[in-house]
């Protein structure tokens, strides 16, 4: 063990060495409460990826599991510490190496963050689509890692969509190279999109090539309020037939609304759901989709539909929906679930949240990316109360298996960690499971990377 | 070998056995005429899952290889016969299982024709994005075997893109489903795309759930005619630059003007290259994108150009474009070409095949997606000279070692195949081969599906 760490600090620096417990707990978990965490032997920090290989190389020798890691934003548990791991942190490793605006791509280190990689490009007039919740703090290595999306993903995609190409260190130490710089291209099997959404279980993911778009005209904004939530559900599905992509589609549930209008202290005149949406296709092309959305929702049975194409009053619409999380607080901590399920099954799932939170006695406020049928049932809990807590553990299943029921996955965006093991094996099945275990034998056969993340070996 | 006839007689139906030379003749190899091809024991077209389930048993037992086919329309010999293996044919599973428009996707199976599921869902005012050239005879199951692309792609991406979710049968004959029916989901690893692109390695594509889009609004079509390759190269970048997304873009080089001139005794008015333009976004939207194209083609110093938003003159205006191949038959057969290069290079490509046809004295015709930067650089030789055959051979190894030097790929949609593996190997490296061959062993270890193609084991 000792040698273990005097070879990591010959590899990274002894600086980038951390092995005190009070300063290596920082790095223990990631967001998601219920997901189990050990305690590392070591936090490293490399700086490049020579020091990467030679951390890989070592642990692999000392027969030491790695634990990759990125901000620790993540809301499955995926970054959390085994027991007697290296913790391997990527925040150091922050550069944009290159930006082509000419052929819309970026080449960058995994420990840039997000919102650092969306201002550098838009000054090129480019933009990077992903954009989950954390991108003011997450980095495109965990985004990589976990495949994140965000609000963007109905009209733009998920982070997967928007990569072209990865460097990353195997567990023998070897530096694979995956894709390429062109847009099209497919020589040999999709190994990008292979390690995109492995959760660290395959390898570290050391520089990514990313496809950029053009910068998008301003949104156009537009609410409207339902008097039930079948009806939200329907102005949905109404989109969607019209044909109609908006760049964004949040539907907020009555528990949600009604905590942040007392966190607001305002009145949204929504009854039981509010439907946000927006479209950044500019001019005459935008007030055509909104004028779909409006329709749709006044189809739909809306009380009340509202547009506007000023930007800071769409701004000021969307704070209802960016206040969710915070204004759930005033009741205690929450737990955010994480199911997709068919764009027509989304009054379903809500209806079923509300009978799960009754069942529990517990506050579940649904938020969700409408537009793609992607939900994020909060459940509010009171951490002092371990009744409570296991409440909460029981509504976060529930709502596991509801999704499951009404034909989606248990998870959309974030991710299967070491909160959702058992349940990624009851959504993909045996055969779907020994894959799994056949792709992570060959590529980390000694099962060096995150071991007993996603499944068991 | 008399045994494993009998028991694929019993699995299909006799007859659905094919094992006449003369019959099964025609399924020896694709429309590439560089790649090698054996005599295969048999030819079995299965009617269901079932069925190739027990195709596949039947052959696993026997140690008798497998090589997965659609209709023949490939461009790299995947598909062709290797000696003594049974060819499993999927034409026969051709049925649509399912549209349903209020979720955006469809279930196919892999006999499918690519414009009969194209035409069943514009019923539904949805669209299909993938096209490739052949897709008035290609299958869906060629389609994802090879990862196929189309003049859609600058806009709308290539096979994988449109894929939610597959059914799959293993080497050892179960059955794995990958994916799902809803637009996000990352539990587990992306199996979906990596057998999207796998071109029959990994095992046989039963079933897919794909994803469709709204049905795009009619095309504006835009013409410009250049005076020299570099202008209009440049006009590409200035047209990527400006953050415009065109739905269609092509470029027609010097001979493929010349070519098309003479078969439709017309003066395209075109010196030295021809870029044709679409935009799908409709009204004003179209406008603002095709005088976006316009003043880019202007300022890179276009002789002429022309833009209409009539449907029947945009369709005349393609008819250029879509007489290449046939235009080209005049001066002998054709052998189509596949790279990708980054798009600031399209010109950098073209110049470099004017150069290698007048090294090898043939005919080479660029035409190609500009727009993603995929180029089919075309030699026409004289099939019953030995010499010019061999000829073509160099001149087609030349423009993918061209391709790679210009920081491209060695196939932007046509596949590896059995005609360019070593070209993967010089374009993944030593690295990328062996995570090849550790995924292929861990999926298919006796080495079952497709032995040889692509990559040796």
């Amino acid at each position: 063990m000792e040698s273990l760490l005097a070879e990591l600090r010959a590899a990274v620096g002894a600086g980038a060495v951390l092995t005190d417990a009070d300063v290596t707990a920082g790095y223990r978990r990631d967001m998601m409460p219920l997901a189990p965490h050990g305690q590392p032997l070591a936090v490293v920090l490399p700086s490049s990826t020579e020091q990467v290989r030679a951390v890989v190389r070592a642990c692999a020798a000392a027969g030491t599991p790695i634990v990759p890691r990125g901000a620790g934003s993540g809301l499955s548990g995926a970054a959390n510490a085994v027991e007697g791991c290296v913790v391997l942190v990527t925040t150091k490793m922050d550069a944009i190496l290159e930006i082509d605006p000419d052929n819309r791509l970026a080449v960058v280190e995994p420990g840039v963050v997000n919102l650092d990689l969306r201002a550098a490009v838009e000054k090129h007039g480019l933009f990077y689509p992903p954009d989950p919740s954390s991108y003011d703090w997450c980095t495109i290595g965990g985004n990589l890692a976990t495949n994140a999306g965000g609000l963007c993903c109905v009209k733009y995609g998920v982070t997967t969509d928007s990569v072209l190409g990865l460097e990353v260190v195997l567990a023998d130490g070897e530096l694979l190279r995956t894709g390429r710089r062109t847009v099209k291209g497919v020589a040999g099997y999709d190994l990008t999109k292979l390690f995109v959404g492995s959760e660290g279980t395959l390898g570290v993911i050391t520089r990514a090539t990313l496809a950029l778009r053009p910068l998008p005209q301003a949104p156009s904004t537009l609410v409207a309020t339902f008097g039930s939530t079948a009806a939200a559900g329907a102005a949905v599905s109404r989109v969607v037939a019209e044909g109609v992509v908006p760049s964004l589609m949040e539907i907020m549930d009555r528990t949600s609304i009604r905590a942040v209008e007392q966190h607001l202290r305002t009145d949204l005149n929504a009854g039981a759901a509010l439907l946000l949406c927006q479209s950044d296709s500019g001019g005459e092309a935008a007030r055509r989709e909104l004028a779909a959305i409006e329709q749709a929702c006044v189809g739909a049975g809306a009380e009340l539909v509202y547009a506007t194409e000023d930007l800071a009053e769409g701004r000021d619409l969307l704070t209802a929906r960016r206040a969710v999380l915070t204004a759930l607080e005033v009741y205690g901590a929450w737990l955010t679930d994480d199911v997709c399920v068919p764009r027509t099954r989304i009054a379903d799932l809500i209806t079923g949240c509300e009978r799960i939170a009754a069942e529990v006695g517990l506050r579940v406020a649904v938020v969700g990316h409408a537009g793609d049928g992607n939900m994020h049932p909060t459940i509010v809990y009171d951490p002092s109360s371990e009744d409570e807590f296991a409440r909460a553990q029981r509504a976060f299943d529930e709502i596991l298996g509801l999704g499951l029921a009404l034909g989606g996955t248990v998870t959309g965006e974030h991710g299967v960690g070491k909160v959702k093991r058992e349940w990624l094996a009851k959504e993909i099945g045996p055969v779907g499971l020994r894959v799994h275990r056949d792709v992570k034998r060959a590529l980390d056969p000694e099962n060096l990377f995150n071991p007993g993340s996603m499944f068991s070996p």
